[in-house]
């Protein structure tokens, strides 16, 4: 992409209402804007990894077995009826009226939806394991958003619904979900612990959280250091085989949010084993029986005959969220450092003379092979003074820099700068795409 | 995919509320449902195609220049007020008050937001020409929603925005938009002929609807045979140079909706040459000048120094809609016939006896070798009689058809139908193979 195509609003102040890191540099980096209280727009360069976010979601859940569907944002409230949580709900639940006075609400999440899809098609235990998910704009109407899109009121979350016959077959669900999130937030370049949760009214071990650390998270959190290099399960891992020894290497060491923090076992601990640190929640996985399918008659013929409430568990992810949580774990004084996964471009490649033959040729060159790769590049042609140029993309983050101006030319070197190590070297035009398309395709 | 692990809910029934084809084969074919009057779920199937479609729109709005952001669906009404559109929209417009009681919409549109987006950043002529576009759910409050997902309430648009500096070159970027969509719909297997539309109050001839003929269309469309005949402009077209000799050569044979249609100068073609038809609306294409940008200050800086509102136009794809559309133009009586490009598999491989380790082998063989050259295959792996699969296959209409079973195959061949001629063949599994990955790559 070339920037003189592409609408990168880079803002030279900081943004005064903004409280977090995050927030700041999706603003000054162009890549938000607030349209009213806690609603966004995404823009170019905060879509796109958006879209790179999703897309990691989507191929982890697909390895593990869940298949994709889309529910509407808008649902009819007699639907929460059934769960008894329309009135449950609160002043969280936007609610609406149409033109022919029918309640409405904008779904702050889908047990019910889901729920119903259910029930109408599915009879029999044979049609079981299903996990169903779907990514889609949920609202919640929070009484003070803040943080930017980190506690927006219209947010994109995944929400995936696993259903089985009885709660042993829902924990092999479980286990599947808990180690997809464990792929799905490495991939990301982050480090996501999962953190036993409070399973409220229903009771027993089945819920997590997954909490990324970060100096600027939002809650304190504690556990034990060997969580910090428990490897992640691997690309071969088989979903179809019993996966409760990953869940339990990741579940026997102590580690707990705040709310469920134990000090006494926390104390126990070793103390170069004890890491306090803050952390963001990114995700969140719960079994919860047949909380849903009871009131909403989803039931299911067994093998022997009998009709049972089907056994459910939902399994969400952030991902509008994430983008704020990758940001909080990954910048310097400088901006963001995008990990290469997600980063909205790998490369910034800087013209310094737009308008000088040589630079554009060599510039036009390097452009066109690394796309031609795969290496997606922002291209840099805007005639503008070389200090803005460097700001901007140490602002916005890209893994590489490739910097090239007519005095390196001359004698045939650009500049690649590594955004995360600010490394910097001079190489030939080959031997800086040989550099940066190892280095991406690694 | 394999059948047993995806969700297809597949109807005996014809379901009685559904007035058109494409209804009737969408709930059929288990690829929606109703969750509320103009309300859909997009069950697995239908997801896919929604999301093939989106890919086209995408590649061909990026080869056009336009660049994606993504705006939310919920706007503040006093965005409406600047424009003047939230007393005038009526009943339409879905209108909400939010906890704090501010009012607020869901966006049927994006006119106002965009020009707010546009007006915070951008200041110079330098800065343009610009085409910022999203893909994004919006709602219209129908006081009759039907037609399925033909004319919902909740429904996903493309709409892109262009921002010239004064009406010539608003014409260019109006003729990118023209082409490009020339290009979208020829991709889906659409034969789209653009139609003059009213402008209303700005007047002016730039304002064309985009229809596709289908023998059960919406409304009664009039144009010269020629038109079918019109190449489509290629990939290598070259969307910085002057379009309009493309644009001039779509525009000038006879083309209009019943609402524009002139008896006389149609009657004035030679017979032959009078198409009337049925057809229906999948896209729409608006240059509305300073309508906008004046009452809401959308201004910039020209290069002589002065300053003018910016010129805008619209363009909108029915994406959901173009779903419907597909299946009104490509159906018979078996069920739906996907063009490849937006099949949600390009193959249905039938397992005639799962359970018999020869058949397994041979299917388990051809799907992985098939999905490995990225041809996308449902495997029906599942225990039910071979009348049930074939009348499956037929209804959700992918391509083509492998038809493997323990007598074929011990001659060692499997037949290979291809859904839209019907035309079978007998092949070996490396003829079936090759007949199938070369149809598709073509």
């Amino acid at each position: 992409m070339r920037l003189s195509r592409f609408f990168l609003p880079i803002l030279k102040e900081t943004p005064k209402e903004a409280e977090i890191v995050s927030h700041r540099l999706m603003l000054r980096a162009g890549m938000i804007r607030q349209q009213s209280a806690g609603i966004y727009s995404w823009l170019p360069l905060g879509f796109r990894v958006l879209r790179k976010i999703e897309k990691i979601v989507e191929e982890e859940q697909a390895r593990a077995g869940a298949v994709q569907l889309l529910m509407p944002t808008i649902q009819p409230a007699d639907l929460w009826r059934e769960s008894g949580r329309y009135d449950a709900y609160g002043k969280e639940m936007l609610r609406i009226t149409d033109r022919h006075e029918r309640e409405m609400l904008y779904g702050p999440t889908n047990e019910e939806m889901i729920t119903e899809i259910f029930r109408s098609y599915v009879r029999s235990y044979k049609d079981l394991p299903l996990n169903l998910y779907h990514i889609q704009w949920k609202f919640r109407d929070e009484v003070r958003p803040r943080f930017g899109i980190m506690r927006g009121r219209e947010f994109l979350m995944k929400d995936a619904y696993s259903f089985d016959i009885d709660k042993e077959a829902a924990r092999h669900a479980y286990n599947r979900m808990f180690v997809a999130y464990l792929r799905t937030f490495a991939r990301m370049g982050l480090k996501a612990i999962p953190m036993r949760a409070d399973t409220g009214p229903i009771g027993g071990d089945m819920s997590h959280e997954f909490i990324i650390l970060a100096s600027t998270g939002e809650s304190a959190v504690f556990c034990d250091r060997s969580l910090l290099d428990l490897p992640t399960p691997g690309e071969d891992t088989d979903f179809l085989s019993d996966l409760s020894p990953i869940v339990e290497a990741w579940t026997t060491p102590y580690a707990a949010t705040d709310e469920m923090h134990d000090e006494t076992t926390f104390a126990a601990l070793p103390e170069a084993e004890r890491v306090s640190a803050r952390g963001i929640e990114v995700g969140h996985i719960f079994y919860f029986g047949t909380k849903y399918s009871e009131p909403m008659g989803a039931r299911v013929m067994t093998a022997e005959g009998t009709e049972v409430p089907v056994h459910m568990g939902s399994y969400g992810v952030g991902v509008s969220r994430l983008l704020g949580a990758l940001i909080e774990a990954n910048h310097d004084d400088d901006g963001i450092i995008w990990p290469a996964s997600v980063a909205p471009f790998h490369v910034g490649l800087i013209n310094l003379k737009p308008g000088d033959a040589d630079t554009d040729s060599a510039c036009a060159g390097l452009y066109a092979r690394l796309e031609a790769v795969g290496v997606e590049v922002l291209y840099d042609d805007v005639d503008t003074r070389a200090g803005a140029k460097f700001a901007t993309m140490d602002l916005i983050g890209l893994p590489f820099q490739i910097i090239a101006g007519p005095r390196g030319l001359k004698d045939g070197v650009v500049e690649v700068k590594e955004r995360a190590s600010g490394q910097r070297e001079s190489l030939s035009l080959e031997a800086a795409f040989n550099r940066v398309r190892e280095a991406l395709t690694a």
